[in-house]
């Protein structure tokens, strides 16, 4: 049984990724340590739907990491390089759900997140990967940065045509939606019940963190750089979200020839289901598991490939993807622990 | 592995009594009989949350039963007396998830279901079976009759202290509520989203056909006649149902000696959680598992028992007991399937 | 024009009345005083949606009750009375939508709220009213208490029948179900969006604040003590309160019967609605308007009445109450500003 | 008081309408048509919430037309042309609030809608109106074409832009966000509470009806042919529409300058309300109202503006804007019972 241990255990992902790793099969969580102030406490005294399923009580970060093969961070901006440090100094691997380790360059990194990282070395060592790309990569990571859940959807979508140039890369937007769990569990005025429900806003307009993050991955694909214009929006429900993109077709492959490219591309893709054609992706259909759908599109009247990519936020966009990359990094199956059926209700 | 057919898989019971026989370790499904008009096709055509998950074709309901060692029926009322014989004829365990065969008393069945059954030995044979209340009856069962889902509730939340007579069966008040999946997937005038959404109302006040199914239960357990007064009022969610249950204390028994009357009445039950004293049930903390959270208080000015029980109506109220009682009835595990955590959000 | 200023003017409550003030053809809004830190600012910064229609600067607490005429307060418990002398001895009218003058014994309010009142003298004075039950008090009235939303809701529903001896008052119990903006404005960990959406649960069960208020009216109404078991919910919706209101009948009247005293009860009374027999009332049919829908029941089998009420909480529930108040103390027209059609959807 | 008659009084649109018109300064509801079976009927026997405020009851066709000065028609396709050649013959003004005669060009409408129109020489005489863009068409209107609620948001997010030429008309994506009641009132799988609550989804990519009719608007403001790509998708909530629409800049014009236009050509416009740079539109800030709130964005790195528009779908986007183009065409105040403040919550 492999140990994992969490750090930051008691947030909305670190409390999602707990709920999977307590029914994975090779795994046995050795350790949580809190975000806030809830040392010494059980699990199920934070969390009342984990009463008589989980009373692991909650240590400091060193106990964690002693007592893990994986420890998972899933902390806010600023707090993961050090673990990293002493994760690779232990002998520990390092899942990082957090956004410290998963842009490369240093200058971008300083200017969209605004912080100083110490150690390049870290990050050179640091493996980025959406499973579904960068799965080849993880054999001998040590420290893998877990992707972003609106740069997963983006990706996912755009990667078979970027990758096969179909597509004008300079005309890439991502017009994406995500449920209110996205903005994490502290409380704050945006995110009370009467400001998010029978609302809708969009926010961040070009000035999301995720930016970079969707640029590094499409830019290293298409081996040039690629700039994406990005808008997030919040929706009012719990989980999910809903990428909808555009780009201009530089290729006249027809419908049905761009639908092939995109099965081909993730066919043997256990996690990516491209719908039958004349389908519109819904968020609906992969709640509570680790699917992403994608629906592919074209609008002949304006030269337009549409893809519509949709995830569990919280599954396939943080918690669940984490599993996939250690399963991966580890040797086991890519799918254990994630065998999910999304729900139809 | 033992092999389960679903006759009305299409409906919401059936759909998700399938969603949870396809990960039960020791099921196959073997059969899947439509509620509509799917014979022939694929299950992931009719559900698009199933592709590449079960793609299993649609019989008809001879093929189901055959295939099948455990049938489960998920039907409107008037249809499953027969299937009950065929299964007895062809040594079939049923198990019906619908309204048929649960009211033991033929005038009283007719009275609130209008229907005419014709084969009171069939009746005579079958098994009812909140399995926490009733699971010893199981052992030699082949026919069960599985509970409605605010039986379950009501039944739950009221039996240690009917059992130790320690209210008055007379002051019974139950006020439940429910979410939208309770009506089934028929799209109604009154399950449309405008009309339920930022909507909350009382239905079938006094009338509801469930009465006489909780006055079954409670007058089995008090060994004699109770009465109800039930109101369910539907809620703006899609799973869950929560009741708050009224009785007059007639023991003096203070609030810790009741909470442990219910605390020993449950003690080795895995489904039934008693709340920590100072809490009170949350229908959210039991979504997707097979969990009853009850929370017991009491009201000293009034001198009056409050009992809040809380389900998930779809597992616990409909699949999950079913899966449960099969469990029980075929010597598994009875939590064997059932292992499943209440998501947080 | 009459002058009316806001204290409390930027919590749920205050934010509402303003609406429904800036509307009403016979007034003036003459100051707003915030809840917060908005002193100076347009009450349109606060309030995005208020763009275009209301800039005024929000000022001190003296300079509010100088200026108007009425002076609303929509406070939290404790500060109220201070401001009701100073209204007094400037011979300003007060209508109070917090708690502080709502209970007259000053024993039942110490024991509740735990607050020392200063003046009995003031509370003497205070004029209580739900307009349909104590209209008729209002006529030289210069503090008045507005009732709480709850209350509100619990008399309306049995008034008629307290008042003409039809129920055992010894067997009341009121199970009401608010939306989430009865918690008011201010940022909570209970009222994030994924903490009450697809969730439901009881709260302070036996031990709301709002429980002597109820018995004061009906106490009032009886001409004896009433005590009455009362349990709140929170329901995942913006506005609107339902109470489903359970009593045990003491008369043989019919069905019919016990409509016919509903009926003349509320017969001149605007905005009361009973609903024609055969329905239950609905939140929906209220909201955004200063209805109680009324519908009532009775279940011979158990001999019960049953009473369900519906009203939005923000209006019938506080500022349309409390504009009811006003237009009734000050010789207007009952309804007049609060003309408003509740929307289908 | 001009006498206004609607015919589809009992969809959602015509529902709204009534709503609005009932409070009407200068209108009088003389005749209400269903869209059912309800003939003879009083509204509020419809619908509950009609309750002692409306219990007109409902007569045929040709009854409401005599008996008004001004016909709404709230129908599906197919329906209004005959009844505008009714209405032209009687005298009457008409303002259809369906799609039949909003496309002027013959093929293009037969294209799109399927539909063989008889009688081009009614097209031509009928104004299309958005009130903001083409107000002053309508003094001496007698038909006059309501438009659609995606076109509105699109046209009014588009329309300084593209008469300025700040745009690139050939890059327009329209990415739009509906609530459920742009649906419609008739009873589907697609629309029930289960289906629509916790789940997002786009549909008809590329190929809604709305299309030639945003086209449409858009190139008479260019002076030549615009074509757009458009994505609706569907939100869980019961009103209103957010557009985030995008455009490559042809203009070096600034962030400031940019935002200036858009207050110059919406400077004396009512409805239209440009935010403060830095804040984005939300849904929720227009409800129950008949504004539009545009944000002006620019995405400098890439070079594109993007504006968000929000709208309540059935006022501004349909029995609001209906009533404007009545106010504007009957020399009343436009603004005339609109004068509706979107609540909070």
């Amino acid at each position: 049984m492999i140990k994992a241990g969490i750090i930051g255990a008691t947030g909305y992902v670190g409390n999602e990724l707990l709920r999977l790793l307590l029914r994975h099969p090779s795994v046995e969580v050795s350790g949580l340590r809190d975000v806030d102030s809830y040392e010494g406490k059980g699990y199920d005294s934070v969390y009342a739907n984990y009463a008589e399923i989980c009373n692991i009580k909650m240590t400091d970060q060193d106990t964690v990491i002693q007592n893990a093969d994986v420890v998972f961070t899933c902390l806010p901006a600023g707090f993961s390089e050090r673990i990293a440090i002493n994760c690779l100094e232990s002998g520990k691997m390092l899942i990082d759900l957090g956004s410290d380790m998963r842009i490369r360059d240093e200058d971008v990194n300083k200017e969209w997140y605004g912080i100083d990282r110490q150690r390049q070395d870290i990050i050179a060592q640091t493996v980025y990967s959406i499973p579904e790309l960068h799965g080849q990569r993880l054999k001998s990571a040590r420290i893998i940065a877990n992707p972003g859940c609106y740069p997963t959807t983006a990706a996912l979508a755009l990667a078979p045509a970027v990758e096969q140039g179909l597509v004008d890369t300079k005309t890439i937007i991502i017009d994406s939606k995500s449920g209110v769990t996205g903005a994490g569990k502290g409380p704050t005025a945006e995110t009370q019940y009467a400001e998010v429900n029978e609302a809708f806003r969009a926010y961040k307009i070009g000035q999301h963190r995720h930016i970079p993050e969707i640029e590094q991955i499409l830019s290293d694909i298409a081996g040039s750089s690629v700039k994406v214009t990005f808008t997030p929006h919040l929706l009012p429900v719990n989980r999910g979200i809903l990428s909808t993109v555009y780009a201009g077709l530089s290729s006249d492959l027809s419908q049905d020839e761009l639908w092939d490219v995109y099965n081909d591309f993730y066919k043997d893709k256990r996690f990516v289901r491209i719908l039958p054609q004349g389908m519109a992706a819904n968020m609906k259909n992969v709640k509570y598991s680790n699917y992403c759908d994608i629906s592919v599109h074209t609008d002949r009247r304006t030269g337009r490939l549409i893809v519509v990519s949709a995830i569990d936020n919280m599954v396939k966009g943080a918690a669940g993807q984490a599993i996939q990359n250690m399963n991966i990094a580890l040797g086991l199956e890519e799918s254990m622990g994630l065998d999910l059926i999304p729900p139809t209700f």
